[in-house]
């Protein structure tokens, strides 16, 4: 629990991330190119962590913003703020990134309201550039920058989702649950258990995410297991973290506990 | 009735708390990593009371703030006020909380707008900081800062229910009502009644919470019962008391009320 | 017409106040620790006067304001104003009271949105604290301080009801139209008619309420009495009275208003 | 076309209006103890009117006040405006009432938020006072001080009503379209038309009034046959001043107007 | 295409328009008295010319505002700046009118939200005068002041629509495309094309309004007609021309398109 | 990816643009007279490249702005700021057009609030004015200045479409997909391949837009296979280019994602 990303600090320590898939290959080369990226997964898979190796590796600054409703094109862009007397401009967060040729990272983009989404547009096609209509400028995005934006397709509603003309800027890339080895390096590495806790927790996660006709509207996710985990770490036994962190977490409904429970009792092995 | 939690305090006075469960283990566990906890249980059953007991014995300082529609995110994080003619940046309590290694207490945490529950997303996963856009800086999150923040199952709904993507950071721990033998000890501590009263005032909410086919949104809440203890403490008798403090406050439908009424008759001794 | 209750007032003049039902003795014995109290009656019929009376004979000032759907907590509570170019904090009535120990009285507490009700649930526990986020501080309330809602049940909808957690914070007292030979004694003295004609207006009333199938939303309160006897005080004619302040303010139905004329005109006496 | 309410000029000049029913005596004794009154009738028929007449009559200021969905209870009460650095209170035409005791005419009241109608409530009641949480303090209204609102029966909605707490404070007057008579007097001197202009418009008014099964969601309003008499004053021909006032105003449908067209035909004096 | 109006201006040239009914008649005769007017037309046949026209004869000045959504009444009265420190109030366009006597058009009134209409009702009856709330002051209308207001009868709709109570405080007048000499004549004089161009395009426009059960929302307006003789005069051959200004204006659906452009080839001559 | 549009550039550089129908001839005529321009067509067709296109031939500025649902119209007009203690009036973009007769580009345009597209109407008839109602001025359009703006057929919803009086003030292009050794050239010229690797690109694009019941919302754009184009130049096989920058950009649906990939597969040379 010791990386963290922040565009205040000059070199950003690499995060743990073990690559599963051609996700690497694939963002590689778009920032070749410094073509706009759409990270695609369930939640607590490992997107935000992704995006941090690849800024690490590729030696660039991260700018990290989630999408939110309440979020205005403002909060992005910037704003001007009075300071003795006068109105001075505040860059926002997508301008300091446009301007310093960072990695911006915009996570849950389908949360945030259109104008937010459509303030990208010109940074996500051939013009790479920032209209900062407030200051009457066109902002060229320095070189590095790219822009990177990530949702989740099982949350797209009829009243939330990206907007085709938003989509179809962006080189997709779709990201899942890491297979059990590195499921199991990762939880070990990120709570501190050892490889058997840590392969006992993968397999609580399997148990769930193999549900026959689950009643779940989310499954087990590789960060529930870390939590579960970082409990143990913390003194608590593996059952009571198991259901702490992952099955009370997952349902308020009484039935679907118990059956959890009973699950979980069965794929542990005996204290 | 002399606990308070303050963030103003350098050390609050441990509330009275009985625990019941393996409440006071996970909380402890998790304090370890600093883990975010979720606890989930109906009103009045004595959340706020918990978190307030485990911030005195863990030594922390605690912030509570109630969530609610029209918090916004900058209520939590903080502002920019005008001060002689400058804009001075004043911290939400969110963000003195993440300053000073302080325990966050984000009450009915659903009853917020997403924008509150989004910004405390990166304080709830491995990178422990707090980006405040507004200032341009990210704060990490100084040692033994945890987040805590509870809603009631009961009240879940499609309009009002906590992200999935928000969930799953967090720890859960159920609470209830306690059973009879604390909740009598701490209607008594709490209300100033005696013990036969007490008693009288637990086989109430007991009778009431057994009800079958019960047309009552919420049942007898432990608070209520120090309600109707408080009043008899001011001079009323115990009947009256509980018409007022139970009966009274669990419904406006007189037919539900008149058989309440002859429950509770039934229920308290004989004067 | 003379009394009246603010805040600027040191010593209010207490009001014209006739208990009903054990009222005033619920409302004594929660006075005594300052447990907070909700009123729930129909329109009219004198919570308003309650309060005020309670409050002149506990000896404490009184704060009363009017939940609406526009208010915001930061009406209750307070805000920052700019003078002399400095911004400088007002308190809100809330904090007036919280400070000076005074009763708040917040009527029509389901008119106001959910922040208004969020912030005095402090107040309303074991805490009796007011957190005044804007300004980084927590208020503990001055002794004396009570809070008292009120709210009319046959309004209660869907959209627009008491949260269950705000609900089961308050001790509740149910209140009603007072019986004949009360009510008759509180229009004469309110609208200075003599006892006959008060007679006249309480059978008025009587009837109105005591209609089999009545299609009316609500019935002829003991407000509109009072107003009917003001306008024969002011010289109209007892007939002409009831029509303008009873019958014509009950419907705009042409058909209800002929109906309601007829009944009127049975019950009152031959002029 | 001469006169005019303001709360600038010291006497207002009394406008021309001619009693139908009890409206005068009513509105008389109600201004005696103070009473607050509610008007309800017809676009058109005359309410404005009314209200300037018994101002004049009585020698009071009357200030009016157009309710609309933006309304605010700062537009009604007051609200502070920045000159010189400093923010400055700036009462609103409520408050400019009650201080100088004027008659207050709230029109269309349910067109305004509930909030603007819940800042009259304290003037409605014994109370006669109003709060101004801005400033902190109580105002009792002077001697003189009169609410009078009005509304429209048939625009009534689910959506759009008088709330019923509002509604039972007031003495209530139904006010109708005058008898021919009446009506033919006040076209005459308010638009310049001769008697038997006058009393043509009048015939085509009655007309359309008493259609059978009407499709029109209005009927013919005096003041609509006041605007055509103003046409024929400005040297159009009646026939085209009906058709244009009155015809084309109530419709926009093609076989409507036709039909109305012919029956203005039939009804109008061959030229 | 050399007509402009302005209230910078003094002495506004006459635009170009030709009368069709008796739209001058009924103009001139409430111009007389200052009685307020609606024009009820389709878009695009020449209602803001029309005024433009009136104007010119009248000798007035015309200020002229496009009803939207988020139009306010402060964007109508005025509203006060900051300058120099000072709060300093600025008229908005109707408070100019009405202090200059201009003629006021309010365009597409059914588009402003209600307080944007309501405003307008003092002006709109016999008191001729705008209360401006935020100076404490009630203007009386100047000699000359007249209300216009527009809208399309087509686009009426359960959410917009003119208040019954708005709409018959006017004088209304019914305007539709012209006969075709007229509309040929205009075309010429507008777009600059030749006598049998704007005969062909009077054609044209002919052939889709007398269309049986056209699926098109719209038909083509004079102003379509006079777009497509720009671009003739722009260089563009006829049909060309036709097809971008009337044909691909008219319709999005690939069959409709195809089937007008069969449609104006057998309208128009052969090349 | 070297263009770029900028007002503040005075010679932009012309992009590559490839005309496929009359687009270029009528944008010539129209501008002319400075007729108004709407552009109709997918997305990813090239709008914006051809209005780029067309602004570097007529040698004038180009100001783009995208509209957007919070887009207000002082965004496009302009508004005061405070500056050393004085509101300083500043420029929107559309004001910057105007004055100095540079093309405006609204794309996106039913994106927009209503306020937003109504603000140009004055613009787009015979007025070619803008009123500025906050500075009480109306300002002629310069010589040049022309407006452009263009949206997405198939995205027209009941909520949001174009106003028809909006769209009938403007002549209409309609935009398609480019023909097949058109679109190869603009895929080699912007992606840097070479023309067998667009040539594939072309055949994918091809197989996927003539799917029969294809179950996409949109086809695969041109911007599409350029981005596939960019992901190739940056290293990548061309497969995993598409799957990564079409098919995963295309759909979350498992299903589809396989049976596109299939095709793809199929169509693409062996490798």
């Amino acid at each position: 629990m010791t990386s963290r990303s922040s565009a205040v600090l000059d070199v950003p320590q690499a995060p743990f991330y073990k690559a599963v898939g051609d996700e690497v290959a694939v963002f590689r080369a778009a920032a070749v190119g410094g073509l706009p990226l759409l990270l695609k997964g369930p939640t607590g898979c490992g997107k935000t962590r992704f995006v941090e190796t690849m800024a690490a590796e590729l030696g660039r600054d991260l700018i990290t913003v989630a999408g939110h409703e309440d979020m205005t094109s403002a909060d992005l862009v910037g704003r001007f703020l009075l300071k003795g007397g006068e109105t001075v401009w505040v860059d926002g967060p997508l301008t300091r990134a446009v301007r310093s040729g960072a990695i911006f990272y915009l996570d849950e983009v389908v949360e945030a309201r259109q104008d937010t989404t459509v303030v990208i547009h010109p940074l996500a096609d051939h013009r790479r550039e920032l209209p900062v209509d407030r200051l009457g400028v066109t902002l060229p995005a320095a070189p590095g920058f790219q822009l990177v934006i990530s949702y989740n397709p099982g949350y797209q509603s009829v009243l939330k989702n990206l907007k085709e003309s938003t989509r179809q800027r962006f080189v997709a890339i779709e990201l899942g649950f890491p297979p059990p080895d590195i499921e199991r390096e990762v939880i070990a590495h990120e709570s501190g258990v050892d490889t058997e806790t840590a392969r006992a927790l993968v397999a609580v996660g399997s148990a769930i995410r193999n549900l026959d006709n689950s009643p779940l509207r989310e499954v087990s996710s590789t960060r529930m297991l870390i939590l579960a985990g970082g409990l143990v770490s913390g003194g608590l036994d593996l059952r009571t973290a198991v259901r702490s962190a992952v099955v009370q977490a997952l349902s308020d409904d009484a039935d679907i506990v118990a059956a959890l429970g009973e699950l979980v009792d069965a794929v542990l092995p005996r204290p």
